[in-house]
């Protein structure tokens, strides 16, 4: 069988969202649905899926229907998470909720979770059993992440180690679970499959720490959207913890004071609290936790055992995160 | 084996969610999920699963966790939807989104739909895939049929055919869905699975029907809530579809202004409604539906191939809906 490169696996998920029909009966339950899905986005999770039952010898064309399905679970939470967070706009177009209403947003929501598990469930897999499990719980533990992160937004002493479970939880479990069922689908045996585990493990939180830095110092026209949201809305980003952590107690009162400055124009305050992360060096801080976190991915991906040709596209992925700007 | 009959099945059922742990960590995501789950009900459906398993020869013992399943998604269907509609009251008692507010009725809604995923796929059961693909496929019907329910709020002109598919969706597809994952834990054939599939179309049907019965004209001290509730709202119910195919157009005068008519109290609204339902004999048109819709659930039943003695407590089931005034 001949590998596919990450960008040919890339380009198949692509012919797959354009192709596939997402506008079905009844239409006010399926538009917003097919709008969500052709908005596009990195697609990182299908990728990752395919690689790694691709990386074992399994067909991918046997996969191509949990790829779909990992993708529009992760969507369905982007869906739900912008109602909760109120955010107006997604990849640079208004948000579901904003376009349509709260309603529609909820029920579309809804049926998009049940779509990922219709997608999942597709193919006749003998081990369909282990791969539904996997699903089940990765789901599960996207919700509790979602909560702690709602939880963290009313406590002002959330710890280092709390907001990296609660990353686990949030970013890395879609990524294990997406490289788990591709493991399973390929038929790949319980040892290969942790050490998959801990490569999107720490895979994930290297991405969302990345995640938090763009969106702190991120360049508006790669990134699309405006940098400092993340400060504008006090979110106890692993920056601001850090930096809570680190800082003098002059810097400690001017943080505490634009923690509780919120004007509809906080250019003010953005610029503010990245110099205070500057003079604490909190992007050289972050920037070494990343490339820990990729380290480590990178030992885990070389301990699985099978020929490194295998894990061309898996390590193409990594190296495409690693260096990505939006 | 000895065969339970339906006291014995819905004791099993209290107990069953009486002992079961629904308050896991973090309590802000699963506090509201137990909450819903003892706030009690009739658990109709995961009676119709059991009593489906046990008809057909089947251990019930391995179908609780598929009984708590349905149960749980039944209930994560009434959390949104109440959010939806802004219902303040579920059973005499608050609804999530009241008690809690609405991010939490969103996203430990969520959850219950995983966790429904999580009880199903709990056993491992030789034909999961027919029991998930199943399960899949009534939770999309649900989905759909409460995006029609929404549409119809919209809508002057929906006919009763309309608004028989959509409850067909809305209500009989979980009864439909709840009967076929018993028979197929049982092994049911295919011609049987069929049966029990019409008998809970027509079931569920009568069901509805009674319920919007029951909010007009029920008697508040069983009922347990304020009767009219669908007339203030105008909801587009069987009751209304016929009044407005069958009136004179004086009465269709009467019924128009009332429809346009929204006050705090709007008592006078409800006995003016009523009053044109009485004229035109809508209790009585409507008992004959639902007894036309028991006799066919009946006929169906009674075309399962297997002894009537086995179908006992699915025809007490049956009975017991029939004649229930709440």
């Amino acid at each position: 069988m001949t590998l596919l490169n990450l960008p040919e696996i890339q380009k198949k998920i692509d012919q797959l969202f354009t192709s596939e029909n997402f506008r079905k009966e009844p239409i006010e339950l399926y538009n917003p649905i097919d709008y969500t899905l052709k908005l596009g986005g990195k697609r990182i999770r299908p990728a990752m899926l395919l690689a790694a039952c691709q990386m074992f010898g399994g067909d991918i064309e046997r996969a191509y229907n949990a790829a779909i399905g990992i993708e529009v679970v992760h969507n369905f939470t982007l869906l739900h998470d912008d109602l909760m967070d109120r955010s107006p706009l997604r990849r640079g177009l208004p948000t579901v909720y904003t376009k349509w209403d709260e309603n529609t947003a909820i029920l579309s929501g809804d049926a998009m979770l049940i779509l990922a598990y219709q997608y999942l469930t597709k193919d006749p897999h003998d081990n369909i059993h282990a791969i539904i499990n996997t699903f089940n719980d990765m789901a599960c533990e996207v919700m509790k992440g979602q909560q702690y992160d709602l939880n963290f937004e009313h406590r002002s002493d959330v710890s280092a180690e709390e907001y990296l479970d609660m990353i686990h939880l949030k970013t890395a479990a879609l990524f294990i679970g997406a490289l788990r069922i591709g493991g399973l689908i390929a038929h790949a045996n319980a040892q290969d499959l942790d050490y998959l585990e801990t490569f999107g493990h720490h895979l994930g939180l290297a991405f969302q720490i990345q995640d938090d830095m763009l969106d702190t110092f991120g360049d508006e026209a790669k990134f699309g959207k405006k940098p400092g949201q993340d400060i504008r809305d006090n979110k106890k980003t692993i920056l601001l913890i850090t930096a809570l952590k680190q800082c003098t107690q002059s810097q400690q009162q001017e943080l505490a004071s634009w923690l509780q400055f919120s004007p509809a124009d906080s250019d003010e305050k953005v610029h503010a609290v990245r110099e205070i992360y500057n003079q604490l060096d909190i992007p050289r801080q972050m920037n070494q936790l990343i490339a820990h976190h990729y380290q480590m991915a990178q030992t885990a991906l070389r301990q699985i055992e099978i020929a490194q040709s295998n894990k061309a596209s898996m390590q193409q992925l990594m190296e495409q995160l690693l260096h990505r700007n939006k």
